[in-house]
């Protein structure tokens, strides 16, 4: 396996190509819509070429919003200017022709909370957020609440619409998109992110404002769509007993609309599917390698519950995921460090010549792995650098380019070198200890 | 003058405020429209609180295009998905809908030049280029024909409509827009730049298409106006010998409508106007110091002609632009070195303690300076570091949080030390030498 991990570092192409493919030969892949379905139909075709076997979609039913195609937001009072903004999922439409009003600056979602009901009535609400780029991603834990409960939060105090300034990390007009929600009984509002250029030029508005209102007009039409269908693509490389249970390996197929998603997640399912392939040249391994290729993770999961709730009786042996770009891995973490020392040691000294480093924590798994939370099994958690992933993450930018191959070879290396190990081990890998029940809130 | 550039060196703000303001308060500033007027109003209000002198704008009347608010692009075979793109300045608009047609693919449009007559009719020409950076900017000349003559040579083949990727060195999808043109009698088609993230998606498509068409949707809806006005926006600090030639800084108020114009060009003309000011604190300077404010230099230098006709007969001592952004300055260069060695010297001197180096290339002045060229007058170019400059020009992407303060400042101190000179300089500039006569390319 090291021999293999090796030429892998030196001159993998297998990730790269499936990221090439995927975002130029279908690109966009909205969960839901025709273009995810293309998606999974190009991921299927590519993984029996390549050797997969029971490759398949298992299709399950979700509830899918669209973006639509106008998203206009104009400062009309008093330094009058058009803004770049996108929708959030699940954001309501505005009539034709927009709306308009007082925008009301809150600097965080906590500022938003502490607003009295009913003062927003008739108003836009504008969340910012002081969100830093972090190796862990960890700060999308501290700014992502402006996106994910703001416009609901704004909407039970009497707001028209919500804008935010995008979660995220970079200065380039490509808002950040996601998921927003709005809790049971409130109707949805118009929501939308702005470019971190727009947000900054809007929070000196506000600084130059002077006592008059900042007004804003915005036009969305995004759509929701009801129930329509989905799927979640598998395939396996089968092992020698096929009676134990298989490692799990989980991507997510689906983007948003805005971009071909090569970092979120295109470069996921290439790294998994890398490593899946690798190991298999290597010899066929002792147990069966699964690769979860998931749909309609951006929107809510959808795929990761869909495959809990087919398959919660079939034991997993450990399961994995890949969802944070395509940069180098710099730590190893894991739920059975105490419990199962010997073989968390194994792994840990497999991937110190990777430059990847030990950790105390405790893995939690990526997002569509709900199934190894539901069983209480084992997880890996091989975290990738996340300095620039909230530069790309959900905008207009995430694009093919952006993936640097010489960082990407040393993710499928060390991949390689933990799924080898893991599908040549006899033994159960989770003995006991801390099992974490939340899913985490990384990667949504 | 020393001093003043080395206060100027570690704290000045005049110049970041003039942009931070014009960006903030006025936003985009296409020629010919409101918003430009209104950014020639908002200058002049910031000049006269400044100090300056005779503050007033020359009208002059224009051909006004504006780009519509539809940009749509879809490769529609075989590889579904929507491209981000913008127009450029003077394309035409598609019908209602937008139309749909066989791309072609041009490597550069040398290739584009040699298709034969009625090759492209009902089809679309996309046209790439190989730009790289260059500190000097030099590449623009290199791939820019692509934007500036592209649409109208693919029009006289029979194109419906042209692509090019954008002219620029980024990666980001942000398209860069710009002018084009059509030659006499050639009816324009629309034409519009793809984001390079896009661009290269397209080539890729091309790659792989193994015979079968690469098919193009696209609806924009520009608009030509016919003549509006617009205007130069002139002010002056007097000199302690008005009957001597004034020294001329030159920049433009206008932007293209899709930013702010931080980088073009709202930092040139917070760099000139801020080197008036600090070379004026120092004490009233023996030859008056004109700063013209060019309207409408994206869509035709326009303003940069109207100053020339009205002006011609009243001699400019020397005149100098910053049109470039707002990096370092790293190069020196005049028309009057060979004539005038003991100036340009002392300027070199002036310069050589921050960082600039002197150079033996033969000044040709910015777009707005068609007076000095008209004249045959003295020019010098202040060259500033364009490594970067193309990654923001003409794009969404050319915001004020893209001013790096400490080489503007820099940028500023240099600027405040040759216009010292030059504005307290007794003798004619130029005494004879090289001077050119053809427009540069640069800038436009």
């Amino acid at each position: 396996m090291e021999e293999q991990a090796d030429r892998v570092l030196e001159g993998d192409r297998f990730a790269w190509e499936f990221v090439e493919g995927l975002t130029t030969e279908v690109g966009p892949r909205q969960a839901g819509t025709e273009a995810e379905a293309r998606g999974r139909e190009w991921a299927m075709n590519w993984l029996r070429q390549h050797g997969f076997e029971n490759v398949r979609t298992e299709p399950f039913a979700m509830d899918t919003w669209v973006p639509g195609d106008i998203a206009r937001a104009r400062i009309t009072e008093p330094f009058a200017q058009d803004l770049v903004v996108l929708p959030l999922g699940n954001s309501a439409a505005t009539p034709e022709g927009g709306i308009e009003g007082e925008l009301v600056f809150f600097r965080n979602v906590h500022e938003l909370r502490a607003a009295p009901v009913g003062s927003l009535t008739g108003k836009i609400a504008y969340i910012s957020h002081a969100m830093k780029p972090a190796q862990d991603g960890s700060h999308y834990g501290f700014a992502g609440p402006a996106r994910w409960v703001g416009a609901g939060i704004a909407a039970q105090k009497g707001a028209i619409a919500t804008v935010i300034k995008s979660v995220g990390t970079d200065y380039h007009r490509n808002p950040h998109t996601g998921g927003t929600t709005f809790p049971e009984g409130v109707e949805p509002i118009p929501a939308a992110a702005m470019s971190i250029p727009d947000a900054e030029n809007v929070e000196r508005m506000f600084a130059r404002a002077d006592g008059r209102q900042i007004r804003l007009g915005l036009e969305l039409n995004p759509k929701a769509l009801g129930e329509t269908m989905s799927g979640n693509v598998v395939a396996e490389i089968t092992g020698r007993n096929p009676e134990l249970p298989p490692v799990l390996l989980a991507c997510h197929i689906d983007s948003w609309w805005n971009s071909p998603g090569a970092f979120d997640d295109a470069a996921g399912c290439g790294i998994i599917a890398a490593a899946a392939f690798h190991v298999q040249r290597t010899g066929t391994p002792l147990r069966t390698i699964r690769v979860l290729m998931a749909g309609a993770e951006e929107t809510g999961l959808w795929g990761s519950k869909a495959y809990s709730d087919a398959h919660i009786d079939e034991p997993i042996a450990v399961g994995l995921e890949s969802d944070f770009g395509a940069d180098r891995i710099w730590r190893l973490e894991s739920n059975f460090r105490d419990s199962n020392p010997e073989l968390h040691a194994r792994l840990a000294k497999a991937v110190a010549r990777f430059g990847v480093a030990d950790s105390t924590v405790v893995a939690t798994g990526g997002a569509d792995l709900n199934i190894v939370r539901d069983q209480q099994g084992a997880l890996i958690d091989l975290q990738q650098d996340g300095m620039r992933y909230f530069d790309l993450h959900h905008t207009p930018d995430d694009t093919l380019d952006k993936i640097d191959p010489v960082q990407l070879r040393q993710n499928v290396a060390v991949w390689t070198s933990v799924v080898g190990l893991l599908a040549n081990e006899p033994r159960a890998i989770l003995t006991g200890g801390t099992v974490p029940s939340a899913p985490p809130i990384m990667d949504q």
